[in-house]
């Protein structure tokens, strides 16, 4: 459903690609493309390594939360940990990797959720959905000029805080879905206690 | 809970603002900010117009989506009609605007349903949530350069998607969570038949 070669009528091609801005987060392309109709066209975009996202569920099914100032927003948000992929880094690896990073949390136990798309106009970005449980407290190791506070919600919490507008982070967003429709028993978590890079997703 | 004021040791400020790129869809900057411990680092971000995402549930319940090329991924992707703002236009009308165009339907009822941020790392933008009802259909007037393919779908066949994987677009799943919590009876909807720009959110 979703090859171009099944979709002729939608796909475009690259034509011609450009750097046109590489900082030190960002990677800017510019490319010119083929369109569906025989025209052409250009496409800007960031390269993105791609992220995770973790769900760490405590023992008494309090989730762990972050709160973060968010430069472009100019606020602080709430949010599930998360973190870039650094080169070839399995996901799993950087979930446990940012999970001890940002909150001091080590997990038994972990599972994969599948991955999200948040900005498929101008980035590459997927960000995989990453469950941990388990959990056991240890101390916090911060990037240097990371900031952040690590607390703890019911999931019923979270639930209102979407509700009424309090958490508009996407990524946080869908993992109250994920938790919602695996506690009601409706989509299914593999939980793994294998060590990481046995388990990386395919 | 948000306000910066409220948060000084969490909170960076601009000191110098640079724009380093600005193509024909982005604008990007490289500002100089101060951090919370009195040092200095820099942010790059996307400057963006902000958009709409619309969630149009016909009479008979099902929901019209998308099948759009989305260049950054390379792959066709399933998702709500959606689109960018144009400079001073308030959501509801950008909402009618697109759903209009690419997908031919009108409403007859509107709610506003918050907004969501979905790449908070390096993008201003927000996406305001407008669910749809009261369908009329007509012709879609898309875009030069803009092909896409409009279909419906219940509610349950999406719930199964992105289950599986198949559907990985984060507003579309954030649309599934606020359909799921809204027919559950625990997340409200206000609708309005006002024509748009009375009811826009403040």
């Amino acid at each position: 459903m979703t090859r171009p070669s099944q979709d002729p009528h939608l796909s475009e091609h690259c034509l011609e690609t450009t750097q046109v801005y590489r900082g030190h987060m960002l990677d800017v392309r510019r490319d010119r493309i083929g369109l569906p109709d025989g025209g052409t066209a250009h496409r800007e975009y960031i390269v993105h390594p791609g992220a995770v996202m973790i769900v760490p569920i405590l023992d008494d099914g309090r989730l762990v939360l972050e709160r973060q100032f968010r430069y472009p927003l100019g606020r602080v948000m709430i949010e599930f940990p998360a973190g870039k992929l650094d080169a070839g880094e399995p996901g799993r690896r950087c979930a446990e990797r940012e999970l001890l990073e940002e909150t001091g949390y080590r997990a038994r136990e972990w599972a994969y959720a599948g991955v999200l798309h948040n900005a498929i106009a101008y980035s590459t970005e997927g960000i995989e959905i990453w469950f941990a449980r388990g959990l056991s407290a240890g101390a916090s190791q911060l990037d240097e000029g990371e900031f952040l506070e690590v607390f703890s919600a019911s999931a019923e919490e979270l639930d209102g805080w979407i509700r009424d507008g309090k958490v508009t982070d996407a990524k946080t967003m869908i993992a109250l879905l994920w938790l919602q429709r695996w506690r009601a028993g409706d989509w299914a978590l593999e939980w793994s206690n294998e060590p990481a890079g046995a388990c990386a997703p395919a």
